[in-house]
């Protein structure tokens, strides 16, 4: 099979040159659209997507997302950087304009159950997200072959609970050699240490096997087996230094009945998981998460 | 049971007093986000809330909806449609500025299944849904007592092939005489002519038994149990002058199984048409549905 | 309105005036489906439905429901029942036969909130719901007029942590005078004593307001709201002494956004309340429910 | 990557040596169920699942599906086959018995789109899916590099309106040499010939790219899109002679927005497609699908 992922790439970066974003949060007072598209417009710039979330209009905070087509939007990039500051500062805005053809270098993190990564793989191949996938590390070597069939490097770090602080540096040194913006977890079974957690804020995703917050922590298909629920679920969230504790992105679930035991709920929850961590990934390589304290907003 | 809906409406009027609502559609160019909310800002208005939507950025149409809170909005609205005629001018905009605390005068029409009826009457009553619930209008007697027992003027005239056009004039006449801007076709199992129709355009919403465009016309479940689907649905949609055909605000299914005969897909289908209608009436009162050819343009 | 009910009553019993079913588990070996088939082939019976699980087919328990058409079932049921003693014996099979004509005396406790009972009520009313519908009982006034209306007597019972014994005898009482066989929660909002629940395994339907074991306790919504979930659900068990911890009945989920807020959350919530609740009466109203430890087997 | 599916296929065949299903349909009459089981308990067979429908009671057309642990299965089926003979002449029945453990010969059918052939192969790998997956051909080069790397022989077959018939011969060719039992069109965008078509009678399964009956035929992606509708669907069916008019076996849909363009819905679409047709062949390979006329009776 041809390698879909480059021809996407092409396609993509030609498509979208003068396409960017601008992301934003500060404290919500009228006049900010107003000064964000007036300054949009002064650029010749159209608007194309814009989604905006007040978490309380008398006093709270103010999140904006817009996507625009800019005409020369390359060139112009630095110098519009420069100018949004004057715009930004008198409404204390964190934020930041991006081009969309800059795409965010990744790393994927695995385990030995390949199903997350697989649907990653096909769904970068296929363009339904589009990102530098620069590197795969596991701590086993099983999924080498695939990974590396598609051009991508393969490092096989082992990891276990003995040397967590050795294989998380010799993680940390590949993060910094191909400077990774995202980390994707998928089904990668080692905890993080805080200190690794603290170095990536906002950028490792996870995806954990059940519909959070019931089922924190380990073995939770084995735990709703005994609960008997009717309803299994995965949640992707992003990873603090409490366990399936920080900001969660998506959820979903499907049904299941007493027929099913533990394994089956594995099988079911598999596709679950699947289909939950690649639209989070979606969103945060579309820059479509903001995050509010523990919570996320997410323009889908 | 007290009536929710009085002590609902009198809340939401004091809550709401200084909400108010732009729509618009024009065709795309640069600039008209620019000029709306900087028309806002000159109001004093904070934006609550907003959605757009262009159908092609190069050259389709633009689509925007504001939620804004304005002081003194009640002084101000009418100076407020006067100045932004101006604004409007250049962009060829068709546009309404309204206040969300003048509901909506709504009429009921209804057959003899009354779960459509009785799902209107409960989202209004608890406040889900805010309207002016003026009248019910039906062919039948059966939902006489419910509908008066809310204190909601009942019209019982008899309606059928033979007598359409005769019906017709007097429903006509009674919404002239209760001023009339919505009519919410709740299991209404007649159809209507096209002089009717053509006088309420983007004013009649439908509730039709099956997901749109399988199963246009008459006896949906029955013709659904014949071909064997493993779904079934309901499609709420703008009433137009061809049958079933018009703009569709909203869809959902269920699924069904091979034990499932007629009378199952008509029980699980009324509980998916109650939803369904509901949706597609919030919306509507809450001007979140704009048209854009024969489809819509939903900002929920 | 006319009361569909009292039609729908009477159709019912005609139309299933020969119809019984078996319910039955046992320790799992083989023989037990060609004892019961056999002994209703003996009696001209003709299987309707059959369904069955084995928690271990090699040594578990055993489950099966079977509805069946019997000529002359109420003539017959007595002697049916005897004889199907010595066929149960050596099997150690905990069995019952019922007849489906035969409504289940149902109690509805409620406090204030009127959506679960309205839907109960509606459902009853349209035969989706087929129960002997004998008493609502609330510790609220609010709910009286429209449950009075519909023929089914009302019993104010105040009830708070103060009185909880007093106001649990002057229930029992009640329950015990109309000799209740389902008590279904219809958010009724004070925890039972361990002797309530005690004296009525298996025989109370609660509806909590979240996916369990998700939010156990009070204020779900508000704590789903904390955490940031983008799923909210409601489930039905059966209680017991543990709150919040019987046996899974029924669970449903909605979709929430970071615009949902408190009131939404509980909005949207009311929907899936009404809609678990209803599917997990109906199944225990048609013998559709055993239970399997802390589990429940649903043959739905 | 190692090859799962050769780990799972020799668990697989260890676990369910004795396990073996009876599947029949035959006029509706009391003692069906009490003759099989008899005759299950007769060669010691423990009853492990049953499902029974009748499409009516009182003269239809009764289905059974039995799975079943019978001792020295292997040994005994010859056996078994001819004896059931006897019990099944009288009640009319067509019936088979099959080992769990005889994997059904399949062969893909696939054009240029590969996601459905991709879910299937990652689900027979897994072991989610179980089948003696003989041969992949298609009309396109573009998938053989992946089929082949998983020792699947792969074929390519030009195929075309204009040598219709002649690639068909070389199709039909293959199909007697692998003995095939059954046909997945995993996305296969050639029309069969009714001879084709004819010479597999319930063992072609396709996927359609639409909720049907909405959209049978060509571009239904195009047509959501034009018609406007709020939910995207696919259907896997039976192949018959008449265009997307066979027995339906699975359908499902996904919520799409005004926002979703056709490419949106293609590529929201082959998520559906992916899963629809996974869950129709698996069913499939379980001897779970009976036919009832132009429907299907899914023992799911």
């Amino acid at each position: 099979m041809e390698l879909f992922s480059q021809t996407h790439a092409g396609q993509y970066k030609r498509k979208y040159g003068n396409r960017g974003r601008i992301l934003l949060k500060c404290p919500d007072q009228p006049g900010i659209v107003a000064a964000v598209s007036q300054f949009l417009f002064s650029h010749g710039a159209n608007i194309i997507e814009s989604s905006q979330y007040s978490s309380d209009p008398s006093g709270g905070t103010f999140f904006l997302r817009i996507e625009f087509d800019c005409p020369d939007f390359a060139g112009r990039l630095a110098e519009m950087r420069t100018e949004f500051e004057s715009a930004a500062a008198p409404f204390k805005m964190e934020w930041k304009i991006t081009s969309v053809t800059e795409l965010k270098k990744t790393a994927i993190f695995v385990s030995k159950e390949p199903h997350c990564l697989l649907e990653l793989l096909w769904a970068w191949q296929s363009g339904d997200i589009v990102a530098d996938l620069a590197i795969v590390i596991s701590n086993h070597e099983n999924c080498r072959k695939i990974v590396e069939s598609l051009g991508i490097p393969f490092y096989h770090i082992p990891a276990s609970k003995e040397n967590r602080q050795e294989a998380e540096e010799k993680q940390q040194q590949l993060l910094l050699q191909y400077e990774i913006e995202l980390i994707i977890l998928a089904r990668y079974m080692q905890i993080l240490t805080k200190k690794f957690t603290a170095a990536h804020p906002n950028r490792i995703i996870n995806i954990h096997h059940s519909f959070l917050p019931a089922f924190v922590g380990a073995r939770p298909y084995e735990r709703a087996y005994e609960r008997g629920v009717k309803l299994i679920g995965a949640t992707s969230h992003y990873v603090t230094d409490e366990l399936d504790e920080g900001p969660i992105i998506e959820q979903d679930i499907e049904r299941v009945t007493h027929h099913d035991h533990v394994d089956d709920l594995k099988r079911i929850g598999r596709s679950i998981e699947r289909s939950v961590l690649s639209r989070a990934v979606k969103w945060h390589l579309e820059d479509r998460i903001l995050t509010d304290g523990n919570k996320t907003v997410v323009f889908s």
